[in-house]
């Protein structure tokens, strides 16, 4: 029988956040923090720390606080970073490039093992020791490894094509940098939007520019 | 005086969202929509649509809705879209090259205008018609242009130094792609993990394998 309670999406998204919070506390040699402390630190209410955790069941205890490393490791758990997902990259332009070379990735569980690309200047190219593969061997690689995740950096006029064909090679979860949301039936896609994390630091350049004025 | 009303961040982080949609919305022809719509469309309550944009004096009335242009103009004018900010890249690696080739920052009111690396290898070479200069000039280029925002595609060791150097330059915003959290006194930040996202991908790919597990 399926027991676990649906977590909503927004406390899934918060969740990274209390992942690298985290990991700064254990090489800082931190190994328990209060949820005040926590809270202090995030800018997010004691409550709403309590309430975000409480979703998976807790692992707090009254007086003592959260252990750090139990914490850490429970939210990787949850997150899927123990699952050692594998993921390629489909383009290998310079978002594939900077993409593959992300050191972060394989901290949180995630490793590259393949990258595919249309273009035959490209293919047979080592990135960052793997060598790029003609997208019509995609199909074979997927099976063959049973890889479950696609990065798209694809031009934005091909990304709905690509990920159709990611998708019947057996992808099941994309992770989308073109600019056009995709929906693709029984695939989970994150679209990644760099634009609006933009628009809110203008936001915030435009307060404090406000503000100078005011305080003139 | 001041008389604006403080909104908080967790509205300002739901515009963009509000601004591509509506963008999508004007291309299609649409010419007004009520709340209820923008709530299905969106996944968003229209409770939480309503509240959020009255954050802002509202725009909508009562049996018609909202008008898609007028909307998306106040959304965009909030956002500072229409401030037309002009931003440098510092770092000319992959990701650099990536950001600087992102065609949506014009359309959102970006304009990259120059890119600084301490590469003398890339230093003169031109990158989407912008040539590379020398981190050295960048105190001269930032004062001369008035520019204001940094996007910093540095690699990780590098970045606070960079940053507080941009910050001495006169840059007031800074768009941080480093996988350390900056914080620099008198500056904006925008931190992007995009490990976070990935992550919550993972989370979701779990989830539906779990749920295919349960079905069989």
């Amino acid at each position: 029988m399926n027991t676990r309670k649906k977590v909503s999406i927004a406390v899934v998204k918060r969740l990274p956040r209390y992942y690298r919070y985290l990991y700064n506390l254990l090489n800082e040699n931190v190994t328990r923090i209060s949820s005040k402390e926590l809270s202090i630190n995030m800018g997010i209410t004691a409550s709403q720390i309590r309430q975000d955790l409480n979703c998976f069941g807790g692992f707090g205890q009254q007086g003592y606080g959260y252990n750090v490393q139990v914490l850490y490791n429970e939210i990787g758990n949850i997150l899927g970073s123990n699952k050692n997902y594998q993921a390629i990259i489909i383009g290998a332009g310079n978002m594939g490039r900077a993409l593959s070379n992300y050191r972060n990735f394989e901290k949180r569980g995630y490793e590259i093992n393949g990258i595919f690309d249309i273009d035959t200047n490209l293919i047979g190219k080592k990135i960052n020791g793997i060598v790029v593969m003609s997208i019509d061997e995609m199909n074979d690689f997927v099976r063959k490894n049973s890889t479950q995740i696609a990065i798209l950096t694809v031009p934005h006029d091909n990304t709905k094509e690509v990920a159709e064909r990611a998708a019947k090679a057996g992808i099941k979860a994309l992770w989308n940098f073109s600019a056009i949301d995709l929906q693709i039936p029984d695939v989970v896609v994150e679209n990644v939007h760099l634009s609006d994390s933009l628009m809110v630091l203008g936001y915030r350049l435009k307060e404090i520019s406000e503000e100078d004025k005011f305080d003139v």
